[in-house]
């Protein structure tokens, strides 16, 4: 059982992230989402240890202290972080983890695992994105300005990202996620017992 | 027109890198070997620019001198080097080029080329490698034994690898090597135009 590979997917609000990772999961097997803990209380039908870890905020900031979280921030008066224990759990049970995070807390965790994949999903162009927001017919003028604005400083920070990816197909999108995360697996950095195992069963020939 | 990926593809003799190079290329799109100058004679029925560009030795030392070469090496009174010019008017073509070659010239080409994609294709042990050795049949002990030192040498470089392909099976390994080079497409470095246009087309939000 070799472990699993880290990725953390993120992009701007209307790139399609949450399609992609969800046709992810159920077209692949070995995948594992990882599971954010928060202080806000449930929402209908949420449950503990599945949609969300529900922490009072005692017991959130006293895992700050003991460094349980591989990032973590606050939003409108509650935190949201990702505990280290269930993506390492996972990783260990040999599943690869997938982390959909906003940019800030994608950097956090690539300090922590500098391993980690990083992979950003965009739309082709800045005009497909306002698109595709004004396309879901949901939102006002302001909240679609002020999401694109969000998105213009996110765009800064793409290039610290491993790998770009282009959804203007969902599917293939998803295969191009799919093969950089098999790729991972064949990394030298990652193999370093099968390449001390050869090594040694070619010594004797020495 | 975006430009191709260089990848340098080495592998114990025997581990079966001509069998899955000759698949990749008959298989998939857009790949182009490189082609090797030497000073060797052509040998009967070899074409000067298809299986090798043959020199004389003074041409040959010229390049050395102009730094013409990716990477160079002599081996039984003769020069073998890998010319510049030819892999790069074909990365400039968009194909994906692929180097097979040793380990040292490898490395030579890494300093040179940091971008280039470094595979090690390996049997899944030692016994696998001294077994496919012999089935060959064609081969003295001798033969045999000095290729398995030399194996043990190469071994110890492997690490210095980007990927490490175990070669069990001919059709996953191109497959997986195919899906290597797909993967190093959208590498960020690789993508910084695509960046700088969509921060540049959202900055209007800002």
């Amino acid at each position: 059982m070799t472990k699993g590979v880290l990725t953390i997917v993120s992009g701007f609000a209307g790139s399609g992230k949450g399609t992609v990772m969800k046709r992810l999961l159920s077209r692949h097997e070995g995948y594992a989402l990882s599971i954010s803990a928060t202080t806000r209380k449930p929402r209908n039908g949420e449950r503990d240890g599945v949609e969300y870890f529900f922490k009072t905020k005692e017991a959130f900031e006293k895992m700050i202290e003991e460094h349980a979280f591989l990032e973590y921030a606050s939003y409108v008066g509650n935190y949201y972080g990702t505990p280290a224990s269930y993506v390492d759990e996972q990783l260990n049970l040999g599943k690869d983890v997938i982390l959909e995070i906003e940019v800030q807390g994608a950097l956090q965790v690539k300090k922590q695992r500098p391993d980690a994949l990083l992979v950003f999903l965009t739309p082709q162009s800045g005009q497909e994105l306002e698109r595709r927001l004004r396309g879901r017919g949901t939102e006002t003028d302001e909240v679609i300005r002020s999401r694109m604005k969000r998105a213009g400083e996110e765009s800064k920070l793409m290039s610290s990202y491993d790998y770009i990816l282009v959804n203007d197909d969902v599917d293939r999108a998803v295969e191009e996620l799919h093969g950089l995360i098999r790729s991972q697996h064949l990394a030298a950095s990652r193999n370093s017992g099968l390449i001390e195992r050869i090594s040694r069963e070619l010594a004797v020939y020495q």
